[in-house]
C-alpha cells in the first residue's frame, strides 16, 4: 500500500476533509473539518478505514504504517509541547473508533492513554493535583483492561466498591489521592490475573494495543450483526482517531459539554445543550450529577436553579455560540456538538449532523430556508418520510409511566386506550355505549371489520405488519399491535392471559402502535398538531416529486382523510369491503349460497342498488380524480359465516336448512385459499356477479356526473390475472356492461379496463397481457406472496428466525424486495409498455407507502404509487426525494 | 395471388403429393400420392388450403380461380368420358373438406353433386337403374340441404317417415322409384320454404356453393374451438376436394369398405377390414346392415357366416391386396384405407395412417424394424409415450357393460374393482381379511396412507390431478378417479349418494382410472402382459435418449417398481411420508408438540434409528444409482392429529392433557399452509430435525457400504428455498454432520447437495443460490402453484370452465406451462450454470412424467426427469422421441 493511511488535524496543516468520510469515518472526518476551519480542535491523526479493511484481511498492517504513526504523532507532541511518555511532561491522548456510518457494537473509546507508573507523576506536578491524575489513571486502567484487554469491568468496579466499603466512603470523591494509588495497584493486579501479564507500562505499547483492538472490534459479532441488517457493507472498515487528551476535570476552571446548535425536539432556532462543570465527558451522559444549561434563556424557561455556562463562563459561553453559528452555516444543518474547557480554554471534540424529531426536522427544514440557508429541495431530503407518522396520529406522552405487558409488531402508528374487549359486537356494543374500547383478538377476520371500526385500537395474538389487522388498522388509522405472541387471547372466557396477569373484559389497557407495547392501565395521549410549516413543507415536496400518490380506500371516511392528505385519486378500491357492510352481508350470502347463475341473479338484483350508492359516495369525494376499482376478489367462503347465529339468518334468508348451508359452506372451504377460487377466476365462473359490480359503476358515474357535472373516471380493475385470455374475456364483459349502460343513460363516461399485476406468471408475460389493458397496477403484496412461497398471515413462525439470522434484512411484505419481487416489477413494466407503450402503471400494494419502495417505483418509472390514507403524506415525501436522487444520480452520470 | 391453386389428380397429370399436406389437406395429398402411385383412384382436384385463407379473410375469392377450378373440372369430365350437366352423361362429383390436420366440426362431405331434374334421367338411363337414380337424387338434396344450406336434417327425415307411414313401408329399401320421385319433389318444397329459393339446378351453381360452404365451415364455432383447444393455428385453412363419383351401390357387383393394413389392435401383420355389397360408404359406417369380412382367415377367427372378399371378389380382392403392399411399402407405416368396387373395378377414395392401441403402435414399430422397412429411431417415433400407460395397468374389459354412476378426473390410469369403504382404516382391515376394498373419501391426507396402500383403487369427490390421492396414486401405481364432484361422500355414515343412487359400505363398485369413471358393480377387468417386444422397443429408446429418467419414491416397494420399469436413481424421495409409518407417527407427533429444541430431540432421538434403516432399505435397492432425499417439507402440523383418539394417544404419548394437543395444534394451524411455515424454513427454525435425517442419511450410506461394498451417492436436496443465504446455512448444516458422521464411522461418502428450485424467487435469483449448490431440481408442481397463484388442491371449482373457455389449453399441473413456468425453469437452468458451470440439473415434478413437458426439458438441457414408478417407462421413451426431434431440428437447421 503506497497510498496514505494516516492524516493529521489540529490547529495547522490538516490532511482531511468532512467529505472523506469513507476514508477517515464520520468522526475522524468531521473533527479534520472544524481544525480546517480554525475551531480549537485537540490536534490528533486518523488512521484511515483502509488500514482497517487490510488488517481484516491479513491480521497485520500494511507497510509503513507504523512510520506514518510515528510521524504523526510527532506532530502531535510539537502542537501541544509534550512528549508521549516523556516523565515530566507527557503527552496523553485518546483512542476512539469511528467508522463511516455510526455503527454500535464496536469498540468506543480510551482517554488518558499514556499514563503509567512514570508519567502519572509528570501529570501530577504539570496539573499541580496528584488526585486528579492518580484518578486519570485509574480510569485509564480500567477503561483499557475492559475494552482493549477484555476483562469484564465488573471485576474493577467490585474491587472499587470493597474498597470504599472497608474504607467508609459513599461516593468516588471522596477517595484522596492515596487510595487511588493503592486501587491502581489492586486494578493491576487484576490485569495481570487475568491477563497473565502485566499492565503494559510503555505507551507506545498501549497505543498499539488499542489501535490494534479497535480494527478487531469491527469484526465482533453485534457489529457484524449490526451491518448485515443495516446493509452496511462489510468491507467499509473503520477507522482510528487518536488525539491529545483535553481534561474537563482539572477544577473549577474546567468544563465539559454536549449541545445541539437548535432544539432538536421542537427544532425552534435555540441554542441548546448542557453543561457539567470540573467533569469528564462520560460524567454528562452517566447521569449522576445534573447537567447545567448553557444559555441563561433556558434556564428561566425551564426554571432552573443552576447557573448557565453564559453566566459561569460569559467568554467560553460566546466562544461557543460563535463556533454555534460557524458549523451551522458551514454544514448548513443542525449539528451536534461536543465540547470540553480546560482551565478556560475551550475545545471542540466532535461534531455531527444532529437527530432530531420529526416535527424539529420539518421545523428546521422550514426555517433554513426561510432564511436562505438551503435550498427548498434540500429541505425535503432533510425530513425522514417514515418520521412523519409522528406527526399523523396521537402518541403516548413520554413522560408518563408505562407497564408493558406485552409486545408485538408495531404495525400501526399512534396510541389509544380503552377498555380491553375481545369480540367485535361486545367492541360495537360499547363503543356504541360511549367507552373507548381496545379491540384484543387471537386474530382478525373480515368479519371483525365492525368492531375495529368501533375500536380506538387493535391488538393481536398472530399475524404480522401484513396481516389483516394491521392492514385494515393502518387503512383506518387505528394504532395496531399485531402479533404479540405471549398473549394467550380467551375469546370465549373474555380475557387474555399473558405471564401470570390477567386482563378481562372492561379493564383498561393503553397500546403504543408505534412501539408494538400493550400496556396495562391508562397511559395519557398527546395529541400533536401538524405545525403550520407542514402544509409548506408538502408542498414544496409536491412540486419536487413526480410520481402520482393515490390512496387505496373503499370508505368515504378513508376516501374524505385521503384526500385531506393530499391524494390524488384512488389506487385501489376493494370492493368486497363494501360487502361486509351489515345491510347486505345477508344477501351476498345467499348469493354465494345459492347453486346455480339463477340463484345468484335475485340477491345480486338486491346488492346492485347499495352497491350503486357506495361508488356515487366515492365518486363524489374523488370529483375530477380517477377512481380505480377492483372487482370482486377474495375467496367466495370469506363471506360465510361461521358462527351459528349467522348461520341461522343466512339459512332463514335463503329458505335453507342450517345444515345445508353448513355444508355448502363445507365445500366452498379451501386448503390454500390465497391460491384458490378468487379474482379474476370468480368473474370467469360467475359473471353475473362482475356484471353486477361494473353496473353498479357506471350507473354511480352517471348518477354523479349529472348531479355535478364534474367528470367521473372510473379505472376498472380486473384481478389476479395469470394468463392473457382472462383479462380478454373480462374486458369485453366490463366493455359490453359500459356500452349497455350508457346506452341506456344516454350518456358517455370515459372509462378504463386494467389488472393487477400481482402473480409472478403475468409480470412474465406481461407483454400477451397490455393488450387488453389501459392499465396495470403491481399488486406487491399477492406478488411478494407467490413469488416467496410466503403467506403473509403464516410468516410470524419463521420471520423473526429469519431477520435475525439474516438470511433477510426486511421483512419483504413492508419493503419491497428489489432483487426478486422488484425484478418482477420491472419484468412487467419492461414487457407491457413494450407491447402497449399507452399503458399506464402505478403500484397498489402495502409498498406504495413505503420510502425505499417508492425509490425503487421512481427508478422503475411508475406513473404513481397508491397507499393507506395515512401513509399518503409519506408517500409524497418519499416520492419528491425519489426523484430528487434521480435527477442527481442522472446528473452526476451525465 | 399469381401461385397455382388448384391441384388435379388423377390417372395421368397428378399435380399433388403427399409432402404438400399443408397445401392440399391430409385427404388432398393423400389422393394425389395414390394417384401418382398408379393406384386407381377416381379423377378429381384439390381446391388449396391458401384460398381457404384468402377467403376467410376477404369472403371472396382470389382472381382466375373460377378459370382453373373450370379447367380441372374438364380435366375430370375428360378422363371419365362425361360432362358436368351434361343430360345424356352427367358426371357426378363429391365434395370434401380437408384440413392439414384431421379436425372434426367442419363440413364434411356432399355427394351425388350434379344431379338435377334432368342429369337424374341420364344417370337412370346410363345406370340402367331408375331407383337407384332417384334414390341417389333424394340423397344429394338432403344432404345438400343440410350441410351447404343449413336446413335442419330432421325436415327431411320426418317427411320420409311421414311417406313410410301413409305407404304402410318399413325400411328404405321397400321404396320403388317413383316412391323416391315423389319425395323428391316434397324435399325440394321443404329447401324452397326453408331458403325462399328453389332448389338449385344449375350444377355449377350448386358447386361453387358446395366450395363455399366448405371454406365457410373452417371459421364455424365447433371448428374454432376445437382448433383453439388443439394449438391449431387459425390461418392454416382447409382444402376442397372434388372427385368424380363412384358408386358402390349400383348392383350385386359392386361394393364398399374399409380397411387397416395390419390388425389395428394387436399389431399382428394380417389385413383387416371390412365390406358390404352393394351400398354406399356411409352404409358401412352407420352400422344397420353387418359388414363382411375381407378375408377367409378372419372370417374362420371370427367364426363368421358371411362370405369374404376373398371369396365374392376374388380378384378385386387380389387388387386389393396389392393396394395393401404398396401403399405399406410406400407409406413405411399401417394405413387406413377407404375403397369402393363399382361393377367389378376397384376404387381407392382415401388412405391415412392408421390409428392403433399402444400395443399394436409397439409390435408394429418392431416387426417393421425387423422386416429392414423402418429405422429403430423411426420405430421410437411411432409409439405414443402417454398410451404406453395402457400396456403397464390392467384395463376393463372393453366388452363389458358399464353402469357409470359418476365421472371424475383420470388421475390414475387403470381399472379395479372392490367393495367401497370410507375410511382408510377400515379399508386396511377389510383388506387384512381378504377383500378388495375401493377407498372412496371426500379427499385424501397423509393420514389415509395405509389404507390407499390397501386399497385396489381410489376415488375422491375432491381434488385435482394433482391432488394427494392423484400423486400418491400414481406413485403406488393405484387406479384413482379424482374430484368426482357430483359424489356426495358421508364418511360418518359409511355411504355415498350420487343422483339418488346410493352406495354404501360393502357394495362393490368399478373404477377407470383411464376413462375417469365410477361405476356400480364389478366390471371384469383385463391384466394385459408386456409383451416381448417391450423390451426390445424400450432399448431402442435408452439407446436413442440423452435425458436420465429417475423416480420419485421412497417405500421400497415403489423403488423395486421403478428399478424394474428402468429408473436410472431417484430423484426425489420424500422423506416425510416415511414419518407417516404407524411405529413412528407419534414419536413425530411428540417431537411436534414439543415447545423447545431440548423437548424435541428426546424424540428425534427415537425416530434417527427407522429413518436409518429406511434409507439403509432404499440404498441396497438403488445401489450404484444416485438417491437424491429431499430433507423434510411440508408444515408440522400436518402431521398432527384430528381425530379424538388419536389426539388421546399423542396426549399420553408427550405427557401432556388432550387439551394441550389441541391449543399447540391449532396453534400451529395455518391460513395457506401451501405458503407457511414449511421446507427450508422448517431447517432454519428447527436444525435439529435436518441435523437427525442428514445423520440418518450418512450413517445408513455407511451402513450399505460396508455391507455391499457398492457406492452410494445420496445426494441431499433442501426444499423450498427463495433466498441464497438459506441454502448457504443449511449446507452448512449437512456438511457439518456429514463429516462427524464419516468422521466416526472412518470412511468417506461422496455426497452431493443441491436445492430444489420451486419458488419464483429462486428461479431469478439462481445465480446466487448456484454458489451454495451442487444441483438444482426444479419443482414444478410448486413452480406452478406460485407462478399461476393457484393451490392444486382448490383448482376444481375453476379449471373445467378455464379449460372449456380455452383460457388454459391443458391443466398447467399436468403439462407443463412452457410460456410462464417454463420461462422460469430455462432461467433458473441459465443463471444457475452461468455462476455455476457444475450445476447438475433435473425435474421432479408430476411434469417429470408427461411427454410435452420431457420434450421441453430435453430444449432446456436438462440432465434428467424424475416421475412416479408407473411414468418412468413413458418418461423413457418421450426423452427418446425428445432426442430424436431435437437432433432432426438441428440437421435441420445446420
Amino acid at each position: 500500500m503506497s497510498t496514505k493511511q494516516v492524516y493529521s488535524f489540529g490547529p495547522d496543516g490538516t490532511e482531511g476533509r468532512s467529505d472523506m468520510r469513507e476514508l477517515l469515518g464520520g468522526k475522524g472526518a468531521n473533527l479534520a473539518e472544524m481544525a480546517s476551519l480554525g475551531l480549537p480542535v485537540p490536534p490528533g491523526f486518523t488512521i484511515s478505514t483502509a488500514v482497517c479493511a487490510h488488517h481484516t484481511e491479513t491480521g497485520g498492517y500494511p507497510e509503513g504504517l507504523t512510520d506514518e504513526v510515528r510521524e504523526a504523532l510527532a506532530k502531535v507532541e510539537s502542537r501541544v509541547g509534550a512528549r508521549f511518555g516523556d516523565p515530566k511532561n507527557p503527552l496523553l491522548v485518546s483512542v476512539r473508533s469511528g467508522a463511516p456510518a455510526s455503527m454500535p457494537g464496536m469498540m468506543d473509546t480510551v482517554l488518558n492513554l499514556g499514563l503509567n507508573d512514570e508519567t502519572v507523576r509528570g501529570l501530577a506536578d504539570k496539573a499541580q493535583d496528584e488526585r486528579f491524575a492518580y484518578d486519570s489513571y485509574r480510569r485509564f486502567i480500567q477503561m483499557f483492561g475492559d475494552v482493549v484487554l477484555g476483562i469484564d469491568h465488573s471485576r474493577f468496579e467490585e474491587a472499587l466498591e470493597l474498597y470504599k466499603e472497608e474504607h467508609g466512603y459513599n461516593l468516588d470523591t471522596e477517595l484522596t489521592a492515596d487510595d487511588w494509588k493503592a486501587l491502581i495497584e489492586q486494578f493491576k493486579q487484576i490485569v495481570e490475573d487475568e491477563t497473565g501479564e502485566p499492565f503494559p507500562q510503555d505507551p507506545e505499547q498501549q497505543l498499539w494495543k488499542a489501535i490494534n483492538a479497535v480494527f478487531g472490534s469491527w469484526m465482533n459479532q453485534r457489529a457484524v450483526t449490526y451491518r448485515r441488517l443495516h446493509n452496511i457493507p462489510q468491507n467499509w472498515g473503520t477507522a482510528v482517531n487518536v488525539q491529545a487528551m483535553v481534561f474537563g476535570n482539572m477544577g473549577d476552571d474546567c468544563a465539559t459539554g454536549v449541545a445541539f446548535t437548535r432544539d432538536p425536539s421542537t427544532g425552534d432556532n435555540e441554542f441548546y445543550g448542557e453543561f457539567l462543570p470540573n467533569a469528564q465527558g462520560e460524567d454528562v451522559v452517566a447521569g449522576i450529577r445534573t447537567p447545567q444549561p448553557l444559555t441563561t434563556h433556558a434556564k428561566q424557561k425551564n426554571d432552573s436553579d443552576l447557573p448557565a455556562l453564559e453566566e459561569t463562563m460569559p467568554s467560553v459561553y460566546r466562544q461557543l455560540h460563535d463556533v454555534r453559528q460557524k458549523l451551522e452555516s458551514h454544514y448548513r444543518d443542525m449539528q451536534d456538538i461536543e465540547f470540553t474547557v480546560q482551565r478556560g480554554t475551550l475545545y471542540m471534540l466532535q461534531t455531527r449532523t444532529g437527530k432530531r424529531t420529526a416535527r424539529a426536522a420539518l421545523t428546521i427544514a422550514v426555517d433554513m430556508v426561510k432564511d436562505g440557508i438551503i435550498t427548498e429541495s434540500e429541505a425535503v431530503e432533510r425530513v425522514s418520510p417514515a418520521s412523519l407518522d409522528q406527526l399523523l396520529h396521537p402518541t403516548l406522552d413520554p413522560e408518563a409511566e408505562r407497564e408493558v405487558i406485552a409486545r408485538g409488531l408495531p404495525a400501526s402508528p399512534g396510541a389509544a386506550a380503552g377498555v380491553a374487549v375481545f369480540t367485535a359486537d361486545r367492541a360495537e356494543e360499547l363503543s356504541q355505549a360511549g367507552t373507548d374500547v381496545i379491540l384484543c383478538r387471537t386474530e382478525t377476520s373480515p368479519e371483525d371489520i365492525h368492531g375495529m371500526h368501533a375500536a380506538k385500537g387493535i391488538v393481536t395474538a398472530r399475524g404480522g405488519m401484513t396481516s389483516h389487522a394491521a392492514v385494515v388498522a393502518r387503512g383506518m388509522g387505528r394504532p395496531c399491535v399485531a402479533g404479540a405472541g405471549q398473549l394467550r387471547i380467551d375469546e370465549q372466557q373474555r380475557r387474555m392471559i399473558v405471564d401470570g396477569v390477567t386482563v378481562k373484559e372492561g379493564d383498561t389497557i393503553t397500546i403504543d402502535g408505534a412501539a408494538g407495547e400493550v400496556i396495562r392501565g391508562k397511559v395519557p395521549t398527546v395529541k400533536p398538531e401538524l405545525s403550520g410549516e407542514f402544509a409548506t413543507f408538502m408542498g414544496w415536496a409536491d412540486r419536487l416529486r413526480e410520481l402520482g400518490v393515490r390512496t387505496n380506500a373503499e370508505t368515504p371516511q378513508d376516501a374524505r382523510t385521503a384526500v385531506e392528505f393530499g391524494a390524488q385519486g384512488i389506487g385501489l378500491c376493494r370492493t368486497e369491503h363494501m360487502f361486509f357492510e351489515s345491510d347486505r352481508i345477508t344477501a351476498v350470502r345467499e348469493m354465494i349460497l345459492a347453486e346455480s347463475e339463477e340463484g345468484r341473479r335475485g340477491p345480486l338484483a338486491r346488492i346492485e342498488p347499495m352497491q350503486r350508492q357506495d361508488f356515487v359516495d366515492l365518486f363524489r369525494i374523488m370529483a375530477g380524480f380517477p377512481v380505480t376499482i377492483r372487482l370482486l376478489d377474495p375467496p367466495l367462503h370469506e363471506f360465510l359465516p361461521r358462527e351459528d347465529a349467522d348461520m341461522h339468518e343466512v339459512a332463514q334468508a335463503a329458505g335453507m336448512t342450517v345444515d345445508q348451508v353448513r355444508a355448502r359452506a363445507l365445500k366452498l372451504t379451501e386448503a390454500n385459499p390465497m391460491l384458490g377460487h378468487r379474482g379474476c377466476r370468480l368473474g370467469i365462473t360467475y359473471p353475473e356477479i362482475y356484471e353486477m359490480q361494473v353496473r353498479a359503476i357506471f350507473n354511480a358515474a352517471a348518477d354523479v356526473a349529472e348531479e355535478t357535472g364534474e367528470t367521473v373516471e372510473p379505472e376498472i380493475m380486473i384481478p389476479l390475472v395469470a394468463v392473457a385470455k382472462e383479462l380478454e374475456i373480462l374486458r369485453g364483459l366490463v366493455d359490453r356492461v359500459a356500452s349497455e349502460v350508457m346506452k341506456d343513460r344516454g350518456t358517455r363516461i370515459a372509462y378504463k379496463v386494467g389488472t393487477m399485476i400481482e402473480l409472478p406468471r403475468a409480470a412474465m408475460l406481461a407483454d400477451a397481457i397490455a393488450k387488453h389493458a389501459d392499465f396495470f397496477s403491481f399488486g406487491t403484496n399477492d406478488l411478494t406472496q407467490t413469488a416467496f412461497g410466503i403467506s403473509r398471515d403464516d410468516a410470524a413462525s419463521f420471520m423473526p428466525t429469519y431477520q435475525s439470522q439474516g438470511i433477510l434484512s426486511t421483512d419483504p411484505f413492508i419493503s419491497l424486495d428489489q432483487d426478486g419481487v422488484g425484478k418482477l416489477v420491472e419484468m412487467g413494466a419492461r414487457e407491457g409498455r413494450r407491447s402497449n407503450p399507452a399503458l399506464s402503471l402505478g403500484i397498489c400494494g402495502e409498498h406504495g407507502g413505503d420510502p425505499d419502495s417508492i425509490g425503487f417505483c421512481q427508478g422503475t418509472e411508475l406513473e404513481y404509487v397508491s397507499c393507506s390514507p395515512y401513509r399518503v403524506p409519506i408517500a409524497r415525501l418519499a416520492a419528491a426525494q425519489a426523484a430528487i436522487r434521480q435527477r442527481k444520480a442522472q446528473r452526476a452520470a451525465a
